[in-house]
Order: C-alpha cells, then structure tokens, then sequence
C-alpha cells in the first residue's frame, strides 16, 4: 500500500511559497528584536518532563505534551512551550553576567491540540524576555519590542491593542477587599479567565458556587472594569490603592512612551496561573474575523526558584507564527511571496557553450546574486518560456555568436531593452541588472 | 529536590555567543541556497514512523529514531533526516510544478547517538535537492552549491576535498565483473563502508568471507583505487566502460568548473544502501584533527516510489551544523561572535530625562539601528562602566543640560570624539555613528 503524503494532523508542510512567507516573519522578528540589543539564544527540542511538572499548568502535562521514554529510560518531552528551557539556562549563568539580560529565540514548539482556525500542534513562537531589569522599565519596553514588531509588519492601532492588568491588583482585590480564602483564590482565577467566553447568566452562576454576596457584588464590579480610571476608583473605593502603586507607575510610564495609542485595561486578563507575578498582557487582534490574542506575556519572579537560585525579576512573551500569519493576512500585510527572487535567468543553445555560461553564473553569484541557471540546452523560444513561466525579468542568452565573441546579451523582459556585454564585465551586467 | 540545569544529554543549551554562531552560519546557508536560486521549504517535527520504515535504513528505525505512540495511538518519530519529508512533499505537486524544482531547508533534527566530537542527539542540518534536471546537470549543480558554500565561509581546496563515486559503477564491478549475487553485493557493500576504519588484515579477512579467491584479487584491485584515471584502466579491463560512461562525463563537467580543484575518486564512498541510485559523494575536512566527513549526498532515482509515484531524479546533499562548526573552528574560519551587535548605548541621568532618552531609542530603531536603552538612571560614571562592559563603541547621555537644550551628547569610545546633537536630528546622529 502506498504511505500517506498528509502531514502528520496539526503540522503544516511549508512549500516554498508558505516558506518564503514564514522566513520573512522570522526576519522581520529578528530584526526587531535586535534593534533592542535583544540577544539570541536556542535550547534543546526535547527536556526532562519534570522540568515542565514543576512550573508548566497540569493541564499542559496531562493533556497536551508529547511526552515518551527514550531508549536510555528518560521521561522526556518535546518542548511545548520556551520558558522553562529559558530558565534552566538563565539559572546556569546569572550570577555571572551583567543585568539585564536580554534574550529572544524563535523555536518550535509542539502541543496536542485540536487543530482549528489560529492553533496547530506545532507552532514556532519568539519569545522575548528581560531579567533583572529595575522594576516596570523591563515591563515597559517588552511592550515596546512587541509594538516595534508588529508596526515593523505595517500594522497600528486599528489593527491591534494591548490588554493590561496586574496579578498584584487582582490579588488584593480578591484576597484583601473580598477575603477569600487561597483556594477560593485559585477558582475565582479560572472563572475570571473565561469569563469572556460564557453570558453574563453563566458567570453569575459560576460566581454564586464560591462567593457570598458581598463578595461577588464586588467581584462585578471587579469584572466590569473598561478602563484605568474606573480601576482607580474602584481601589480608592476599597481603600488598595497603595496595593496599585507599581502598576499604576508602569501604566504612567506607558502613557509617556507611543505605547498610550495601544494600551486599555481589561480585568480578565489574569493569564495562566503558574508563572506570573506581577504585570499580565495579551495583544488582541481587532479584525472582526480574527477576535483572540496575537500574543500574551507578564511578569515573574520566582522562575528560578525551581533550580534552588534566588529570584530574579523577569518580564517577557511568547508570540505564535500561525496566529500572527492570521493577523497579516486578515489585514492585508503580507504579500503572497508567490514567486522566488532572482536576479538573472542564464541559458546557453548548445552543449558548447555550458562551460562559460556556467563559469558566467558562478561568477555573478559570487557577487551576491541570485541567479538561476537553466539545466540543459536552450533555444530561443525555450529560454523565453522558462523565463516567462518563473517570471524572470531579466534572461541571458549565450549562443554560439556570443561564445564567439566571448559575449552575453541580457535581456529586460520589462522593457525590452537588450545588450551585449563581454562575459568578464561583471560590474557593468550587475549595473544593468540593478538599474531596473 | 532542585531541578537539574543540564540540558538533555546529547543536545546543546546555545547562549547568545552560541547562537550567534549558529545564526551566522545559517544565513551563509540561506544566501549560498538562494545565489543558485534554491526555494526555502519546511516540513514536520513529527512523521508517522512508517515513512521512515519505507526508506531508511533498519539501523535508523531499530536504534536511532525518537519514536512512541501519540495520544490518538499514531506511532510517530521526531525526524532523524529531512529526505522522507522531503519526498512526500515533493510527491504532492511534482506533476504540477516546472522542473527542476531546487528546494533547501535547514531543518532541526534528532537521532539517539552516542554523543562525541561531531556527533550530537540534536543538530540542524542544511539539505539542498534537485529534482528532475537533466543527466549530470543536477550532480554538477549540487556540488557546486556546496563548495559555494564552504567558499562562501572563507574556505578553499587546502581546507576539504570532495570524494566522489558512482553506485552504477560499483554495481557494475560487483555484479558483471565479480559476479555477485544481490545478497553478497549488499554485504560487501557494508564492507566497502567499512574499509577505512580496519587494518589491511581485517577488510581480506572481511572479504574471505564473502568472495572467492578470482572475486577478491578484483575487489582488492577495486578498493585500492587513487584516482578517475586508475578507475578508467580498471573499468577498461574489466571491460565495464559503457557502464561507467555517465559518470566519466559527469566527471568531465566537473573538469571544466571550478570543481576540478577539489575533486578525487575515492572507491570507499558508497553512502547508506537505501537512496542511492548514481553519483555518490562526501565532503571530507582535510585537517588532520579532523578527518570526517562534513556533508554527503547523492543522486536518487526511485524516491517517490512509495507513494505510488513515477520515478523523478534527484540529486541532493545533507551538511549538518555541529560538522561544520569544528571544521569551521579547527580552520580558524569563523568569528568568536563573544559580544552582540550594537550601534548606541542610550543612558540618561534622572527620571526626568526617561521620556525623551527613551523616545530617542524608538527613532533611531525605527531607522534600522540596533539600541540599548539603559534601564534605570545611570550618572556619567556608571554610564562609561556600563558600556565599557558591554563593549558598546557609542555612548548616549543625556542629563539635566542637554534636556533643558533638547539634546544629546554622543561619545565615541574609540576615537573620544563626543558631539551634541538636536534630539530630533536623527539623520546627523545616524552619520556621526556611522562614520567610523
């Protein structure tokens, strides 16, 4: 029987033109990122399982891991996410390096998801992150990376916003103004975190099953926050305000920097329970079409804390090529990359002339060009073909007159222009080919 | 108990210095790949296991592939080689697309080896096929796009040499000459692979076993060869030139290209048994520290036959990162890359100059520089300690005096020329950093 030519379900196979498309997103991350001084770095495709046991959600390790024993009797895993490879290696060189500590990377991940619109099983991500930065300038200027990238791919604020809130200021509202117990903590967190997805009926009834009144009359309000004004009086009303300094500071700082055009407060943004800390934020697509986070990332305090170092301050995100390849499609920001770049399309007539036609593109390609040369004989009306097909714009064409001369004409498709050129004046054919 | 900070044995943790390293050669990958007009394409971490069963060899599948049951019960295997990949992909749109079809890809990969010098569980290996050119017009091409390769790093012909061989060829001596039937053939061919690795008395003991007394004296006559014009005098004898005439006149295009520099018949090269039809080659790093090859290919004519497809030639080689990175390395051909990129360190003395140092940052970024923005005040002092860790060349300050100017002051640390400018004359700062 003959073997399947699906991809594995929930893997893309990226042909050429879905490549081209991915390797410009990588470069425009690249780009960004280093514009900050960001440093690259990479980690292994597969880690300990205990490793994500100790910080990753249960979730993550009980349903969507692909975990497995290897040949040597070690429970491994392919990494389903980047920040707790980060801190491994964050955790080995801390203490001996000059803060802070500025690192992006652009892995594959894999998780077992149902594959749908936006989320595969395999997904590339960059993640950014700054450690030991002073408090709310590592906050501020993750925001700035992730803005830089996205105004880098031509999008602004009609396209994008950026949700905000604070674990810190969640927490006092929950555990100071409204009393609840830890556990009760916890569950209030996961029903806040879908409280956008189920009616208002729902949530009152997910509310009724851990608050008493008083409690969920202030938990609405909590819920029914649109901005940083009403947030502030909501805490001056219960007496927290010292509980928002930190977060009211960096929403300040914000306000100074072109971040002020992107930022809104959002009370159910509280993100996974695990790591975060402090600062919480999703960027959120604002095409109809499209309504779900681009990216989402936060602060944490204690990631290293699992390896028996001292906590380190650190802030970053994770943002996922699929949903971002979403995003620029659904707003026209991506060309279609249907074609490969090339600079010249060589072919020769007879079997004669492949040595200097050969020599010809060796030569210009050690000139930084992209040229393409045509294997086997070509004739005229061939040569034009080829062109036309992989639309060229500019062909050469050795027959057995030029070999003679020891020439090559080039031809602009475009305009039609064409000349001779001796086949060792290289600078002025790559001043034709530049010139249009 | 405390996690452990190691990563997964046989794979690397890459630091910024590492993956700088590692960047710098991919993009010598990607723009040698594209000067010939190869396409980017990418495929699956994952694969069904029965499309390696397919191909690769039983060593692969019984000892070196990462592979378990999924949740949905699919047996899958994290790729150990790109080739299957690249197969099933190309056995979807071969029948539609222009031939020949260049694809590369630099894909991660994982087998379960014992980790030394060269040789790791995990490493990124860049694959360039051809499908579908003309005879000998694809071999030619892909070598060259590796020698391209190697050049393009700075090396030459005192660094590598190419081993070439010709699996019809071999076939030929075995089978016509000596007589072999297909079963001793295969034997020997793992004797052949094993040749260079055992004393002279191992490989007659070897072949004691296999062939007769007249079937040895050839083999040996086989095994010792030097050279194309030793092979030219055997196959001659043996009355095998007809059979060997594909391969002369590949060898004679290599002869009128810059190949001929780094050509030599090597009888040893055969590669894995699976793939390969024709041409056969390595690259082999010529240092005595060394002496391994760096990147091996070959020409395969029947690889879309389990999908049910028509034969399509192809042409293609693998070179894997962590080979290159010792020749790269034991040659002195590549950059330590111990500090990142930078054009301008931002430093301002108090809070009150946040805004405007920080806004400086985002124009210049905007303008494709790379920029720190210190985090946090830092006086004269400490801004100088700062970047003389960092090694930043450029230094911003800005304090009270050139706010109150709306100013900055930029110093080159290696020439000591310091300069006020406008905040706002981003294309004079621009020229200031540029200029040296």
């Amino acid at each position: 029987m003959a073997l399947s030519k699906s991809p594995y379900r929930g893997t893309r196979d990226l042909f050429p033109q879905d490549k081209r498309k991915q390797q410009y997103i990588f470069d425009v991350m690249r780009t960004t990122a280093e514009s900050f001084c960001f440093e690259p770095y990479d980690g292994p495709l597969l880690e300990e399982v205990d490793l994500y046991r100790a910080k990753s959600g249960t979730e993550l390790i009980n349903e969507q891991i692909y975990a497995f024993i290897d040949r040597g009797e070690r429970e491994v895993a392919i990494r389903p996410e980047m920040t707790p490879t980060l801190a491994r290696m964050v955790a080995q060189i801390h203490r001996e390096v000059a803060k802070p500590l500025r690192w992006y990377a652009i892995p594959n991940l894999m998780r077992y998801e149902k594959p749908q619109r936006g989320r595969l099983r395999e997904h590339w991500q960059l993640n950014c992150d700054i450690f030991g930065a002073p408090e709310n300038l590592g906050e501020v200027e993750i925001l700035q990376v992730a803005v830089a990238l996205l105004k880098n791919f031509g999008a602004n604020q009609n396209h994008f916003e950026i949700l905000l809130n604070d674990r810190r200021v969640v927490d006092a509202i929950f555990k100071m103004a409204m009393q609840l117990t830890d556990e009760q903590c916890y569950k209030l967190y996961k029903v806040v975190d879908r409280s956008k997805k189920v009616t208002a009926e729902a949530l009152e009834k997910m509310c009724d099953e851990i608050l008493n009144p008083q409690q969920k009359q202030i938990f609405l309000q909590y819920i029914q926050l649109k901005n940083f004004g009403e947030l502030t009086n909501l805490l001056s009303k219960l007496n927290l305000n010292d509980h928002a300094k930190s977060f009211l500071q960096f929403v300040e700082l914000c306000q100074q920097s072109e971040l002020k055009d992107f930022i809104t407060y959002d009370p159910t943004i509280v993100r996974g329970l695990d790591y975060y800390t402090g600062v919480v934020f999703e960027i959120f697509d604002k095409h109809p079409d499209n309504r779900r986070a681009l990216c989402g990332g936060g602060a944490y305090a204690n990631l290293l804390q699992i390896f028996n170092e001292e906590p380190l301050a650190g802030i970053g995100f994770g943002l996922g090529d699929v949903t971002l390849l979403d995003f620029l499609q659904s707003h026209g920001l991506i060309d279609n990359y249907a074609h490969q770049n090339s600079n010249l399309l060589i072919t020769y007539q007879d079997e004669a002339q492949w040595k200097i036609a050969n020599q010809l593109a060796q030569d210009l390609r050690a000139n930084e060009l992209q040229i393409e040369f045509h294997l086997g004989e070509a004739k005229l009306k061939k040569a034009f073909q080829i062109a036309e097909k992989k639309q060229h714009q500019f062909i050469a064409l050795i027959g057995e007159s030029e070999a003679a001369n020891g020439e090559v004409q080039i031809k602009n498709q475009k305009t039609r222009d064409a000349k001779n050129f001796k086949l060792n004046d290289i600078k002025n054919i790559i001043d034709f080919l530049k010139a249009n």
